[in-house]
């Protein structure tokens, strides 16, 4: 099943996809939140939308991000193996960062750029809900912890990435003499900047229900920038599949319902060696528009934004 | 005033100070979240259940975070001007990362530490609970934003730290020739895992209202870990202050009721040369305990959890 979140009407409202181009309301269930929650008791409010709730067409709602405030959304970082290549070293586990939820929209919604952003650029990536609580969980285990999946656009601003970078010598107690510190050289980057920025995280159209999708690590997605494919590529190449990653991430963090674990960049170039390093939208207009298998398609229009930085230091 | 969430009686409640080591309950205003986004309207309700309210012994309850469940939580990097002489090179304005909600803990709440964890300290912070929604704000203006602050314990996985960086060759548009991709050496790492695990953000007891504190620039800060102190030191020694950390957010990402930006590290050594960097949690034992004038004390016991890591491949 595909379900969404969405305004209609004057109201925020959630819907099950019915005949391709309707939605039927599911109106006794809260929000998608707290549909997610109901696990599987939530199909019962699913069936008797599907049976007996209003229909509506899609052409007539506004969509929201199916999840419209995620407890948190974890981004893993350079998990396509057709990155391996230009990796001089990483770690042999999976990394990743956080977008806040402030940064999501729903499809059709538009990306907003500013002169001051720099370069940015969109990753085209495959969203996985969780349902159940997550927390020390096997990799053999794992699946039973999603919900379904979504289509991610995870907007990088690579011109901001470059510049939110330390070099430094870090402190760390003497491993042999723990009383003395000892300093070492290290380079740091913080990503809130240039991951979490306002609008920099597209989602949606639908959450595709778990129960849908056979194989998540064997899923095409492309993406399209204006005219131009500027990937495709299938979830297959991930270096970490999806069991992995949720095993990995709830050793460490308790995954709720809810959360949002975006698995990587599906960023192989296109035929004609387009990339999405290309597409920067400082300079390439859009429409930006991720396809994946099973999924559908999660289309966003790049707005250029005329404001200048503000004064953010006091003299 | 105070405000606090806790547990008491069964229920989740939220409450004022009263009196020094009693809280007031506040019945009318739904949790900290809804109360903060009343705005001045809140000061009714707060004031209603000081004058007629129940009152309970702090010694009663179980101390949630402040907030329970912030939009986001956004730490600033770097920003103890005795850090400035560390740096090799750094961006010059503020850099930011975020922790989920997730890894909350409220006062007395245990910090849990695993083995596989690695090297793991405290580090005392200043935080800032976000009132009225604050996007494209000059610093001038920055304070109205404000609802109030709290003692954050920013607690940081250096072990793993040390574990989650990149050095790769990172793939940009050529300025000159934008349909051609150029190759730059880059060191990138990554702040979900050593951030952002369970436990990592204990904050509290309270959040003292913003009328209560005339300058947040000049707060003393001090922490202790065991009997040992391992930080003095003082808000006065932000390279960036609370307005300019506001308004340098608020121009990427909206700010939203109830968001905590935690302003970085006050982490000078105490006059013994004792600094955070000795109190690893591998090897010295809590309680960690951080004080900040006019804000209270924040202490948290430490637990090393007996728990190896899980199988995270599928094979």
């Amino acid at each position: 099943m595909k379900l969404a979140s969405f305004h209609y009407d004057g109201a925020d409202r959630i819907g099950v996809l019915k005949n391709h181009d309707e939605l039927a309301l599911i109106d006794s269930a809260g929000d998608m939140t707290d549909l997610i929650g109901l696990g599987r008791y939530g199909d019962e409010h699913i069936n008797h939308a599907l049976e007996n709730g209003d229909v509506i067409n899609c052409g007539d709602v506004r969509w929201h991000p199916p999840v419209r405030r995620p407890g948190k959304i974890c981004g893993v970082a350079m998990n396509n193996s057709a990155s391996n290549e230009r990796k001089i070293s990483a770690p042999d586990h999976p990394a990743f960062f956080l977008k806040p939820s402030s940064s999501l929209v729903g499809h059709n919604e538009p990306v907003k750029i500013r002169t001051y952003y720099g370069s940015v650029h969109p990753e085209p990536e495959l969203a996985v809900v969780i349902g159940r609580t997550a927390r020390d969980v096997d990799a053999t285990d794992a699946m039973a912890h999603v919900f379904g999946y979504s289509i991610f656009n995870d907007i990088t601003g690579n011109g901001m990435r470059a510049e939110d970078m330390f070099h430094y010598w870090a402190l760390y107690a003497d491993e042999k003499n723990p009383d003395e510190l000892q300093r070492r050289e290290q380079h740091l980057s913080y990503a809130a900047r240039y991951k979490g920025t306002d609008t920099f995280a597209c989602m949606g159209p639908f959450i595709t229900t778990a129960d849908e999708i056979s194989n998540p690590d064997a899923l095409d997605v492309s993406c399209k920038v204006g005219d131009e494919t500027i990937a495709e590529d299938s979830t297959r190449y991930y270096n970490y599949k999806v069991a992995e990653l949720i095993s990995f991430i709830s050793q460490f963090q308790t995954l709720e319902s809810g959360d949002i674990v975006s698995c990587g960049t599906a960023f192989k170039p296109s035929k004609d060696r387009k990339s999405i390093h290309h597409a920067n939208f400082q300079r390439v207009a859009g429409p930006v528009e991720i396809t994946i298998s099973g999924l559908g398609t999660l289309s966003n229009p790049v707005q250029i934004e005329d404001k200048a930085m503000g004064q953010w230091r006091l003299s």
